[in-house]
């Protein structure tokens, strides 16, 4: 089901490696690994990943939390989805590994300790010991994004544009789940990529489909294993170009082929997009996939 | 069905009472009455009415108007709901006097050039022509508003914390809506108004219940003819001391009948409420409505 995937896709956590020496916050005490569920508003962050110099949610999180918990030094996050600046989320989930006597001593407290610390924009929903073996980024088996499409101008709601394309051209959704059918399964997504290079763009894609969820608002539901850079946005554009007449239903599938970036394919804009759910095995088996997961990409290095 | 109301309760629309002499659009040329739906984000303005200094609904939708419509002069709009700062809208509507000319010259892209002009919390969702008779404000037969609550912590949604309160107690839904029930019908509802000297308060409430929309969120409804100053506001307010247990059901009714505004009722923030609706009678019943209107309004005097 996973793909090989080359060693030069960071076969450990981006974040991790970035951290400066004496960052960890559990030298010589009991390690305990903690699983976070956050919303957040995108629109407000430059992205998830630290950043020098810019708002981020990592590092507003990891601030909050090194206050919170009061841990020796801020820690360090290992995110499921690092979500792109304007990208929101409804179910991010993160760990971080803290020692077992500051969790005890905080863990009453923590989640509403952490609402205090953060601004509104961002809420840690749940936050507690996660499963053994669990890692937020290589325990999860899929990521569900939601993609949102107001195309009815005397529909649009003004409330809701922060979170919601308009996008003032009748949308045909039957000839975009046309179109989005033939990209399902696993490809070679680096049509749909920004690539990094040598890293894989080899992805399967488990769903996509449109719905309409209330008058002149439709809602793209896409899944899978994992996503590359800018590849829900890419696909989304793609198929809003076959929604709007402007490109057959085949044309995802041709642009898909071709295996290299398009630039007849449009990336949607990021403030409609949101991240709504990371899947994960059943407990007991976090480890396992963790371990499969990190196999699987460096299996071709 | 509608109350009597005393003289000071001002009998002409206090936009137009309040304009400099020269304004009128419509001087020696045949007058044709629009009507606009609009749909704003009320965190945007400091309410409604043109305020001096500070950004209003009411100016922003005049000056685009004044330039889309190639008017002399920014025209007067008169408006249903005189939302207060902070509140939304998605069903307000407002009527504006111009020349049949000028109409006649700007209807074909009117709706696109507004959008031009206005800024993305602000949208005219149609405009055109009123009925015969049409008046925003006094051919209304019922203006309907929506207040939006999450009790639930773990399922608050930074993306909606613009339109919802978030209020972190849980709300017990049929004790509000026993509470709810006991307001209904014509009353004199001082105790949930900020009073203006001499303004009659006596309104008819014709809905009034609640209802979990999704998980953690419930969205009050509220329908009266009209509403005085904060009403909907202290209602919710109430609703909220009765669903959170700290009073009894019978309470918001002990409070309406002492006739005045009671400190103990918390007036509800504005930025959960939304005008959603507005009603009017058949196109044949305009004029007739708004002279019973008129008339009712101005009869104890």
């Amino acid at each position: 089901m996973t793909p090989q995937r080359p060693t030069s896709r960071a076969p450990t956590n981006n974040q991790e490696t970035k951290r400066e020496p004496g960052r960890s916050e559990s030298a010589g005490l009991a390690p305990l690994r903690l699983r976070l569920d956050l919303r957040y508003d995108g629109g407000a962050f430059h992205g998830w990943a630290t950043q020098p110099g810019l708002l981020t949610v990592q590092q507003s999180v990891e601030e909050a939390l090194w206050r919170a918990l009061s841990l020796p030094a801020p820690p360090a996050l290992t995110v499921a989805g690092r979500t792109d600046a304007g990208v929101h989320a409804r179910g991010q989930v993160a760990h971080v590994d803290v020692s077992a006597e500051c969790w005890a001593a905080a863990a009453v407290s923590a989640r509403r300790r952490l609402a205090r610390l953060l601004p509104a924009s961002v809420l840690v929903t749940a936050i507690g010991p996660a499963p053994a073996g669990f890692d937020a980024r290589f325990s999860a088996l899929w990521r569900r994004y939601s993609y949102r499409v107001c195309d009815e101008p005397a529909l649009a709601d003004p409330l809701r544009r922060h979170d919601t394309l308009w996008y003032f051209r009748t949308l045909d959704l039957d000839r975009m789940n046309e179109a989005a059918t033939t990209c399902l399964g696993e490809h070679d997504f680096a049509a749909f990529c920004r690539g990094r290079p040598g890293a894989t763009t080899i992805r399967e894609l488990l769903r996509l489909d449109w719905s309409r969820v209330e008058p002149g608002v439709s809602v793209a539901t896409v899944v899978a294993d994992a996503f590359c850079h800018n590849m829900v946005r890419a696909l989304t554009g793609a198929l809003l170009s076959v929604g709007d007449g402007t490109r057959p239903p085949d044309w995802p599938s041709v642009v898909l082929a071709a295996r290299q970036r398009d630039p007849a394919v449009r990336v949607a804009p990021a403030h409609a997009l949101c991240l709504e759910e990371v899947g994960y095995p059943e407990p007991g088996e976090m480890a396992a996939r963790a371990i499969a997961t990190r196999r699987t990409r460096t299996a071709a290095g």
